[in-house]
């Protein structure tokens, strides 16, 4: 076993104060064995900026020389990070190093601990000439502007978008500022237009994601979110659950949900289901079994969720038997 | 009558294996007539590269000598389109040239054959430095990196978005990465931040979109989609369906529909009426005349539909009298 | 008293016909004071262009020297606008300097005379390149083509977004694209990718923006609108009332309003509360006070609205007794 939790070589931007504004690991590993454990061992841990030469021996020993090789040759000042073991976030580095794990599909979200990483990502304006310092923002457009040049400002977060650093094989992204680094998207998956990926989220694919998948949320294969669905994240209101959605489900359209749900569910389009949202719970032969909280259905498989255009009722329709349901149902208080 | 179903003079772009990426026609001809035909009579059928003698000739016989001129000065590769009847599509330029002749307002979503469409659009990054190669990105970035460059990242689809292309005469787009080349947005048009026109999609104008057009969806004229409003695609969970949306209608915010409507509807703000809802249709006088389901009212004229605060009920109240409104729903079963 | 209501030096694009696109205001005056207002008295009212001397003269005295150094040192044409009365729009200069004073936090949303605003900004193509004539745009494109460029066309609008001109301090803007030009943005906000805020409208901060914020909408301290929320705007459809959010609300996911909120008020994730809506208003013990319409609760604070899950009723809960809150229901009405 590796004594050796992730490492990478990596590219940085910085200030003219040398403040690190992000991190670019072009082939980040994790728990690295053989060759690999035995490459990494010289290197001390944490963040070490390379001399030139050793950069192309590791670069060369990683498996990273083609592609560098454009750096490498001019001598662009590389970066290697050594995490021992999945602690705290302490840097920047070390926060971009967890971020490309994710996008690389190395680790799931709700696998690393992040603990710390508001507090170590610097507030950085995205632009078309890179990432610039928030505080060198207003020269910079000035600056531009004087050589007659546009400096087009895409956000000023945290976060960056994760194409800018990594593009995972079989996606596609039809909006690319809405899906931030740290977002894991599986083979497969779509996101179109009004689909949105935070950080420490993903789908597993394949999937077709029209909704939001906020911060700690997964969704399951072939699992479809609609139009403006929501996932209700733990960073804004969600609470202490955190939402998941099985393989199989469909939200519809501004539709939503605040609990986990397991496989084959259905939210009807423009549905909301929180926790505490009260509703009937039917049985195979559309009979009422009971009245529940939405909290107390969490995780279940094979639910139908809708609001009845008559009553006004919001009700969960299953294919269980009553006596079925009444039994998991009681399994689960 | 033209024997020519549509031309095109464009310009593509190839990655380094002279892979096809996309194609611009910045003045794409439909049925061409009199002197436009016999000009196009001698260029084979199908996607011509052409020498630049034929390019200028071309050019000037189809009036874009004076457009193309910066392109034709430097011998730039043109190519030549040439579809004979409006078969399904067999290649990336005339997957292109069909998307133009939509934007350009020349052919009206649905009126066109896109079969195959999604097997001949490659999966492009969509990039500041123009379309790459998916395959290229990963050392495209690192490329632009080792020069100093930010390469950034728009989007990863197959689809472009239209104002790279085709940008239609008096309209309002406030954020272009939300309408996808195929769009047809009729003169007035506004479509707000919020707005989506999918390919094969659009709003005759005039209109305030703020909501989303979904693949195969027309809105008529002086119809308003709210903030965040759906109309379900076929593509996307909607069945059979086709969803249009008449004149002077009115779609909430938040808002939806899975049927068509007719001319002068209204969805209150936050509604979601789909085919299988259940509803209460009221007369003139607020009196109950029916009970429905959505589809049933599907193309109907002068509803508007809500869902009652007290009694939880969809409710759809119209201007007719309850005998003419019993007669128009029975008409339509 | 300053005699003068609004000053600003600043830079403009024009098209080949001498047409301003747009102007940059990198540090404007509001109500300028002592020495300021000396310095601009000499300047006549309206907008000036300036020599390069009397430039750099204004510059040094409105402290703007080293910010504009290397546009002076190329004696970059410069612009002074002088404003004496908050009076309705003439040009796209004033234009331009009202929606600075509001991202500049200089002015509140909603206090300045914004009369004629859409007659006097033209329509612009916002690109790569910078802004462009919409006239020009088709043509630009090709002239970028034939150069091996790309040029991205990111809206074709009247309003420009915020941060290619002003970047308030302590915010974060998640996709600068929602975020036009003279949206005002409070200290310690953060706009998610699904916020969006208008010209004329903002946050006071700090606030938590994931949903939407239409035209002449104020959203108080403390307050989050979740995603998709929806804030109705007068200019489309929400009515003479103007929607504004007191402090410490919460507007759920897809959830909105159509009537203003006091303080302390939270609409249920996925519920449309509108002027219309009939409800049933619940003192402290949930017992049900009074049936009313959404807009005579406008304004008043501490409210809870939700549907129902098994009535389907929309209620208003709130932390009153029933005579009190019968008497402050009356004192509105």
């Amino acid at each position: 076993m590796s004594d050796v939790f992730a490492f990478a070589l990596g590219l940085r931007h910085k200030n003219a104060d040398d403040r690190v504004l992000d991190c670019l690991f072009p082939q980040p590993l994790i728990h690295p064995q053989g060759d690999l454990a035995e490459a990494v061992q010289s290197v001390p841990s944490g963040c070490t900026e390379l001399t030139p030469e050793v950069a192309a021996k590791l670069a060369a020993q990683v498996g990273l020389s083609a592609k560098l090789a454009p750096l490498l040759e001019r001598d662009e000042p590389l970066v290697a990070v050594k995490l021992v073991d999945d602690a705290p976030i302490t840097c920047i580095e070390d926060a971009y190093l967890k971020l490309h794990l994710l996008s690389h599909r190395l680790s799931l979200p709700n696998s690393l601990n992040l603990e710390r990483i508001f507090a170590h990502l610097p507030n950085i304006a995205w632009t078309s000439a890179g990432p610039i310092d928030v505080n060198d923002l207003d020269q910079a457009i000035l600056n531009a502007r004087s050589e007659g040049l546009n400096l087009e400002v895409f956000a000023v977060d945290k976060f960056p978008k994760m194409v800018n650093y990594v593009v995972p094989t079989g996606v596609r992204i039809a909006d690319a500022s809405r899906i931030r680094l740290g977002a894991y998207l599986g083979e497969g998956t779509t996101v179109m237009h009004e689909g949105f990926v935070n950080f420490n989220a993903g789908a597993l694919g394949p999937n077709m994601i029209e909704g939001r998948i906020s911060q700690g949320v997964i969704v399951g294969a072939g699992t479809d979110l609609g139009g403006s669905s929501s996932t209700m994240g733990t960073l804004s209101g969600g609470g202490e659950i955190i939402v998941s959605i099985g393989e199989q489900c469909l939200i519809g359209a501004n539709a939503g949900t605040g609990i986990p749900l397991g496989d084959r569910c259905t939210i009807e389009a423009g549905v909301y289901i929180t926790g505490g949202t009260p509703l009937v719970v039917l049985d195979e032969d559309g009979q009422p079994v009971r009245e529940v909280k939405g909290r107390e259905l969490a995780g279940h498989s094979d639910l139908l969720f809708m609001r009845h255009g008559l009553s006004g009722q919001v009700i969960c329709r299953t294919n269980r038997q009553a006596i079925e349901l009444n039994n998991a149902l009681h399994a689960h208080n």
